[in-house]
């Protein structure tokens, strides 16, 4: 039974799928060739079959390609070229706006507005943008994720118009890649991966993990460039205590 | 240029990842049959390959085979028999400590202890965890998500003994499918996709919106099925405030 699931659930050639998932990188140069509408539509179908809590879809997908609404959005998200570069901004919101709407006409008590279903709907909005990047990217599109967006969150709310109980949580930039950067370097997996529990680190572990990385091409590199740049102005904000947490009890949750 | 990076880039036949992501579903029987280490560890390897803040890779993974611990890990779960039946539980975690020691260790003053890493962290063990499960898929493996890994994060937390500024995100069972499930239904793709910026509903639109789905096999049976069974324990604990939200603050950021 299970080698008739299987032929019948993997129509991919796995080692082709991992293979791909290794070789992807973070495209940030992008030709001014447009995405083809239809396209569009079959990548933003595919991702829409991601897993999601309790079927409800709890977010919702912004795809802005204007260029003018493009370069309100460019200061929200550090005016990283991307942004306006890019022949489409997609921003992946938590959503129950909607769904508590269709409670509400049903006269159903929704009570989606608390820390809890932010976090259930944030998941799902994740969940549907990682499936995104991974289909654009199967058809030759890059992407760029910009973590920005909920820095900014509140300037983005108003720029996308999103109402109450829609908050971004990720955005990514889409388009034909003009630039093939090397992978980046990642930790060896025992860093990231436990067995059966988490095994604390020692400091002797700490410096052994990250051994590599630090003299890695990309880390190097990244270390150079960003320290000085970007990064200083990216890491206080990073930092933010109150702002971020307030915005996101008044537009999403009340506690 | 861009045919040379496109070819470059995908190796996969367009064709066949989407209709792979369209034709995935959520399987929660599963065989027996062990998944293979080897193969575990190209997945997870895969899986890491997704993007993420500042390459700084701020989330874990902890892989439970072990009987028992899947056993003590149930209850979290709100007992689903897919905890138990799964040859692997994995537990994705946002994780800002193996990095606040990396930077400790370097005497620099790390401060990721706040709402905004919190964000960026729980995002970044989001892409990974569906990184690996399109991987685990193409595998011919069934995954199934547990929704339910916030809502007992304090427990879940002891049983996999993680440390402070580690917070389990998500959790997905992994095992060779024993069902073959009907596709489930999804909205339109003009209920979660706003064109430039987001248009808010008319009640009208949420009646024709949803006036599919709630006719569609899948949420029919459902609702029949669950919304007299684990539907009236969840619902209540969605809304839950003050625990979830102290339990964040005490584990991982302090405002």
């Amino acid at each position: 039974m299970t080698q008739n699931l299987k032929s019948e659930i993997c129509n991919l050639k796995s080692k082709n799928m991992l293979e791909f998932l290794n070789q992807r990188r973070t495209i940030r140069k992008y030709t001014d060739k447009p995405i083809d509408a239809e396209l569009m539509n079959r990548l933003l179908e595919a991702a829409c079959r991601a897993s999601n809590t309790g079927n409800m879809q709890a977010y919702s997908i912004v795809v802005t390609t204007d260029a003018e609404i493009k370069k309100q959005l460019a200061p929200t998200h550090f005016n990283q070229p991307m942004t306006t570069q890019a022949q489409a901004v997609l921003t992946f919101c938590a959503d129950f706006n909607r769904f508590t709407k269709w409670c509400e006409q049903r006269e159903a008590d929704a009570g989606y507005d608390n820390f809890q279903s932010f976090i259930a709907s944030a998941i799902d909005a994740m969940l549907v943008a990682q499936t995104f990047a991974i289909a654009a990217e199967s058809e030759g599109l890059g992407i760029c994720y910009l973590g920005t967006a909920t820095y900014n969150a509140g300037e983005i709310i108003d720029i996308l118009q999103l109402p109450k109980l829609v908050v971004p949580i990720t955005a990514i930039t889409v388009g034909y890649p003009a630039e093939m950067p090397e992978l980046t370097d990642r930790l060896p997996l025992e860093a990231v991966v436990h067995s059966e529990v988490y095994k604390d680190f020692t400091a002797e572990n700490i410096n052994r993990l990250y051994a590599e990385k630090k003299t890695a091409n990309f880390t190097r590199i990244s270390l150079l460039k960003t320290t000085n740049r970007l990064w200083r102005r990216y890491l206080p904000m990073f930092a933010t205590r109150a702002k971020t947490m307030s915005f996101f009890r008044k537009n999403f949750w009340k506690c």
